[in-house]
C-alpha cells in the first residue's frame, strides 16, 4: 500500500465551484440568506486562522509560527460588517453548504469589530504550511479572488466602474457592455540540467546563498516549452532542447500558476552568465539532495525553498532520478 | 532520418524578445528611428498579408482562400499614420534588427491611406494555414498584444488612462503608479477517453455534426490537473483520475494559452450529461483517426477541427495510441 501524498501546497481545494448555479443570482441571494452559509474573511489579502483546537470566542491557546492552524468561517452576520462595494465572491459548494470570501479590509479593528478572540489574520504564505492539506488550496483560490476584485474596480477599457456579476467571477462594466473575468498568470519555473548538474539562481532580494529554480512568465504568442527556452536563454545565456512537464501550481501571489518542467540544457559550459540575476551556479544531484533533507544553508553553503513552493518540489524530484 | 514536424500554428515566432534592452527608452527610440526597422500593420486584429511572391506596390496576383501568404513589413515612414495614442509594439529582434506591430484601425481606409496595393488584411484564422511556419507565431504574438494595449487604455485599479512601456510590454498608471501586464489566459484542453473510446463535445454555434476537445479556463487557486478534472466534470458529469499533459499552443482570440492534455475517465457510461454543451458523444480510435485524415463531415457522420487548433493535434496523437 503506497502513502497517497498531499496536494502540492495552495492546491487542492475541496469546494465545488458551481460555475453554472452562480449565474443565477436568486441562487446566489439564496445563499448569501442561508443560516448554513459559511464566510472566510480576509484583511489586507491575508485570511482568518485559529490554532487548530482553539475555540473562537474564548481566549487562544498560545501559538507560534509553526504550530497547525484552520481556517475560521463565519455566519452571514458578517455582511453587515462590508462596505457596499464589497461583494462577497462564491468559492464554491460542499455537501450543499456554500462557502464566499469577504473582503474586512476597510475596517480598522476587524476583529474587535466582529467581536473575535481566539482568531488572527495570519500571513497567506506561513498559513499554507500550517493548514490542513486542501484548505490552503481554499485559502489560494479567495486571496486570488478578492485581491483581483480590489486591484479591478474599473473598466480598463471605457474607465467607468465596473460591478461584481456572478458570485463574483466576472466584474461587468454597464457602460460599454466589457465582461472582465478574474486573472490566472501562467508562469513557467524549470530545472535547467546537463548530465548530473543542474542550474539554479539567485536574485539579489533574498537571502544570503539562497538559490532556487529558474522562471518567467509566458509571454504572448507563446508555447509552455518556447517559454521555457526563452527564459533559459535570458537568465543564464544556455540554449534548452528537450522541456518536459512536471507539475503545476496555483501561486496566490496575486495569482500565478506554475508550471513546473526539466529543461535539458545542449551544453554545461562552467561559466553561466546570469544576466538577470544576482548570480547562478551549478549543483550536483547528490549536493541538491542534501539541501533538500536539510533546510539549514550552514552545513550545504546554500540553501533552497521549502516545500511551500514547487521549485522544492521539482528540484527534489530531478534530485530523486538517476543520471541520465 | 525523422522529418521534423512544423512548429503547432500560432507558435515558433522566430524574433527574440529583447526583454530586458526594451527597458530603455533609448534603445527603443533608436530602433524606432532606425530605416533597417520592419513594422507589421494590423486593422481591426488582423495582419496585413500578401501572396507568397507578390510584390507589394504591384497589382496582386489573384489569391484564394488557400493559397500561401506571407506577413507584409513596411519601414517606419507608417508611424506617420499612427494615432498618437498608439504605440509601437516591439515584437523582438533578428539579426539585429528590430521588429514592431502597429496598430492602424483608427484609419478608415489604410490600404489607400498608404498607398499599398497587393496586399491585404487577412483574417488571422484563416492567415494561420496560409503562412509559413513560424510566421503565424509572430503574427499571434502580435495580434494579442495590439489587442491587449486597445481594451486596457486606463488603469483598472483607479480610472486614470495609462500609458505604454518597455516598447509595449507594460502599461503604466502615473496615477496611482500601478503596472499593468499583459494577459495570457490559461485554457485546459483534453481528450476525455477510456478505452478505446473519448469523448468529444459540441457547442450550439458550431456547424452541424462538428465536434471537439473539451477544454475551459483554469479557475484561480487550481492546478492544471485539476482544472481538467473540473472541466470534465462539469462538461459531462464524468469522473477523471490520471492526467498526462501533451502539448500546448498559444491562441490568440484574444490571448490563450491552450494546454492540451488527455484525461482518463474512471468509467464508461453511455449516456453522457452535456450541462454546458450542445452535445457530447463517444467516438472509438478507428472513428476519429478517420475523421481526422478526412475532414468532410459527410463521410463519418461527424467533423472534428483541422490542423490550426491543438484540439486536432491532441485529438489525432490519442487516436494513434493503441488501447491502453
Amino acid at each position: 500500500m503506497a502513502l497517497m501524498p498531499d496536494p502540492i501546497p495552495f492546491s487542492g481545494d475541496p469546494l465545488w465551484r458551481a460555475s453554472n448555479e452562480r449565474r443565477d443570482p436568486d441562487w446566489v441571494e439564496a445563499h448569501l440568506r442561508s443560516p448554513a452559509s459559511r464566510f472566510l474573511p480576509y484583511w489586507k489579502n491575508n485570511p482568518l486562522t485559529t490554532a487548530t483546537d482553539a475555540a473562537v470566542g474564548q481566549v487562544p491557546v498560545a501559538a507560534n509560527a509553526g504550530d497547525p492552524c484552520e481556517l475560521v468561517w463565519l455566519d452571514n452576520g458578517v455582511l453587515h460588517h462590508l462596505a457596499e462595494r464589497d461583494r462577497p465572491v462564491l468559492l464554491g459548494l460542499r455537501e450543499g453548504v456554500a462557502h464566499f470570501a469577504v473582503d474586512l479590509s476597510p475596517l480598522e479593528e476587524p476583529l474587535a469589530a466582529l467581536g473575535l478572540e481566539g482568531a488572527e489574520f495570519t500571513d497567506t504564505r506561513a498559513a499554507a504550511g500550517r493548514l490542513a492539506a486542501g484548505e490552503a488550496g481554499t485559502l489560494a483560490h479567495g486571496r486570488s479572488l478578492i485581491d483581483w476584485h480590489n486591484r479591478h474596480r474599473f473598466c480598463p477599457a471605457c474607465s467607468h466602474p465596473t460591478e461584481s456579476r456572478d458570485a463574483g467571477s466576472m466584474r461587468k462594466c454597464e457602460a460599454c457592455g466589457a465582461e472582465h473575468f478574474p486573472r490566472t498568470d501562467p508562469v513557467v519555473i524549470m530545472v535547467a540540467w546537463h548530465g548530473n548538474r543542474c542550474i539554479l539562481g539567485r536574485q539579489k532580494a533574498w537571502a544570503p546563498n539562497f538559490y532556487s529554480a529558474l522562471a518567467g512568465f509566458i509571454d504572448q504568442g507563446e508555447t509552455i516549452e518556447e517559454a521555457v527556452r526563452r527564459e533559459v536563454k535570458e537568465e543564464v545565456g544556455l540554449e534548452v532542447d528537450e522541456v518536459e512537464y512536471r507539475k503545476s501550481q496555483p501561486w496566490p501571489f496575486p495569482s500565478s500558476l506554475m508550471i513546473g518542467c526539466f529543461a535539458h540544457v545542449t551544453g554545461d559550459e562552467e561559466d553561466v552568465d546570469p544576466v538577470e540575476l544576482d548570480g547562478a551556479r551549478w549543483f550536483t544531484r547528490d549536493q541538491i539532495r542534501a539541501a533538500v533533507a536539510d533546510p539549514d544553508p550552514a552545513k550545504h553553503g546554500f540553501g533552497v525553498p521549502g516545500p511551500v513552493a514547487i521549485a522544492h518540489h521539482i528540484i527534489k524530484d530531478w534530485s530523486d532520478q538517476s543520471e541520465s
